[in-house]
């Protein structure tokens, strides 16, 4: 049985975040993540609590994590559908979480474009919130499985040197694995196009550099941030084609990497934008398995927050 | 064990109900309204069966009360997904029907748009059909959960007055409730602008006031129906504004009903129409509990219609 | 116990299937449709393993059907809603699907525009793959619940004469049931517009008639295929009409076939068009037995697939 220190009913994001948490948190998922290399991928744990997913944002790839985490430890899920849900016709967010939380579910999973829009759900009702995203703020569980894939290469996360590339100013994942990788004694590093990177750095504890080639020399991780072309104006972006050259991340700048790095993605990727196909098939890359500690950080997530008192899977 | 005397395969409406019948549901929605606070909320009475969900209109909130009650019974539910299907390309609700009954489901829930549909379906197969809303003919559910919600406040429905405000002559849910209602032996006035009211009022048995304000003094019960601002023309509806101002319900006019009366709204609401903010979320408001014993409402179906000779869970 | 001599991971196609496998798959599917059968419609064979559908074509039904066939094994079931989902943004079909096995399911079962997908995915990875229609090449699962239908009647698919009218060359409903039928000992004959015969049927092991009512007297089975209204242009079909009029099954033609000639349509049907309301539902149409064997025969192929060391269902 784990003994949870996670002295809280919610993972809003990592900010603030003491190490032992995230420590018990990573922990947990290494025991979780052998669940899903059985047979039976399932354990009670759960049985009969009720996960709900509110997603005002697409991502088929997180909700389905999710979804996949909660039936694997035998809760029941349920999506609420907000395109075809009277939020569609108009109604506040703060209108549909009372009515989700009157159907009694146990934890609600929300994505959202606002910043601060799960806390707002986490302080109005008891219930335990997950944000899987909330504007350009926080998205902790892809910092958790990032922060999970670096450690099983590498041992410890204390003193690593993380590199992130690309758009930081609007990027949830790179906030969150600031918080996540400073805590834990790791060092980043960020880089990216003038126009993506101005915002709040200064008041994080990154170091900036000028361009990808700088840090490729230093860096153990080099964590390359998916473009997102429907979200970017002509102006912020010159051209793709402009953003791969001076930005994108090809098997010449690989070779000038230090030997052990690791290269990692949160997906969907842009082959040939940010990260070149031969790179993201490439034995550098654990893009895949990210996406297998993702399943493994959300059971973790889930089980801390809603399975107290439960036995842990034994592995 | 609760006998059921629900000598029915079907919840199709309350029109012609018994009393005994009404009352059994509302008794074992009590029994399953315990199951949604239990930690575990989830009885294994209806394991194996299959819950069809089959809606022709969209209406999250509805769907996902009848698919978390199914659930909660352990059954397992399947959403026909008529927007992708078949209907789409043009097949008959009869067909889709066809194709779903030969996959030998124990329950069809049917929203649809004309009135009877659920009917239809219900001769035509062996299986339980439960109207989650026809036309503008019944949703029985909905009235049920309103029923045990006035129950829950006062005790017995018998000698209540209840107000319904708004489009009468277009809502399911004043009907179904006026059968139930009446059945129960409480009383039903209505008020709402003379085009929304014409309809079949006279036939039915309510008292027909002429303003919200004459209704304010006498009711135990406010129950508000949501403008459905989609449906109605402008020569139906001069405007909004002027329907808040004539049946809206705010904190004034709160304060000239009777000190007891409860507020009630099928949702989603219109905050500021037919309902001011802090009314619907002020102590008069019985909003949430509807939404909750909604779940409680329809396990109770789902078990009276399907469970026979199954133990029903004990509180 | 059934000893099954399957000796592949994947349901890919008939095309080169053993006749000792496919009688094994039909055989299997006889006992599962026992569970449809029985109250509690369930049996813990595959719980804790995952079955993921990924359809790029919409099909109600088949996914429908699939799902179900998955839960009555209690395994637990996940839809990639294509969509919603990254590949709307570009992503390819083998990142969506390395993204997917990285999440551990057992089995992924695929609809694809593109003949060959399905093998794709079967070659990348170890999991299982169910092909449920990949371009004009193959729909397996449609094909033997057809065979089972067939055998149901017939007791055997020996020396049966099955035709099948529409259009055969871009039906993959057509060519899974030509390898599967001549497999088993059935003779097929094809009629169809000439434009859509051409194909390549020269290499297919069919006798081609001229018309409908040159099969009407020697076929013991007449498989109807849907017109796909959507998908053919004006210059391959003249008129719904005259179709209707040169190839649909009416009355009278019934009337010159067979007496115990059997009537099926792979669903959903165009009534009055390929063929009419009062044959499908007439006493010679086998339509909703074969929706009602889809489920089972899924479950064997599930079963089958994945089952391999558990015990069947017994009856």
């Amino acid at each position: 049985m784990v003994e949870t220190p996670l002295k809280r009913k919610d993972m809003l994001g990592l900010r603030g975040m003491e190490r032992a948490e995230i420590q018990t948190i990573l922990d947990t998922a290494e025991l979780m993540r052998e669940v899903s290399r059985r047979k039976v991928k399932k354990v009670p744990t759960l049985r009969g609590r009720t996960v709900v997913t509110l997603f005002f944002e697409n991502s088929t790839r997180t909700k389905t994590s999710f979804e996949l985490a909660a039936k694997r430890l035998s809760a029941d899920t349920l999506s609420f559908n907000v395109a075809t849900s009277s939020v569609a016709k108009g109604e506040s967010l703060m209108d549909t979480a009372r009515t989700i939380y009157a159907m009694s579910p146990d934890a609600v999973v929300v994505r959202h474009g606002c910043t601060g829009a799960p806390h707002l759900l986490s302080r109005a009702f008891p219930w335990s919130v997950l944000n899987a995203g909330d504007g350009v703020n926080e998205h902790p569980s892809q910092a958790l499985l990032d922060m999970l894939t670096m450690r099983d290469r590498f041992g410890s996360l204390d003193g690593l040197k993380v590199a992130i590339v690309g758009d930081i100013a609007h990027s949830r994942v790179a906030r969150s694995n600031i918080f996540g990788l400073t805590t834990m004694g790791a060092s980043v590093m960020v880089a990216g196009p003038g126009t993506m990177c101005k915002a709040d750095l200064a008041s994080l504890p990154v170091e900036r550099a000028h361009s990808i080639d700088e840090v490729l020399p230093k860096a153990d991780v080099l964590m390359m941030l998916r473009i997102q072309r429907e979200r970017l104006g002509p102006a912020v972006l010159p051209s793709v084609r402009e953003y791969a050259t001076f930005y994108g991340l090809d098997l010449e700048r690989v070779q000038r990497a230090r030997p052990e790095v690791i290269v990692m993605h949160p997906g969907p990727i842009n082959r040939g934008v940010e990260i070149a196909a031969d790179v993201a098939d490439g034995d550098r890359s654990v893009i895949l398995d990210q996406v297998t500690n993702g399943i493994a950080v959300r059971m973790a997530l889930l089980f801390l927050l809603l399975g107290r008192g439960e036995d842990a899977p034994t592995a």
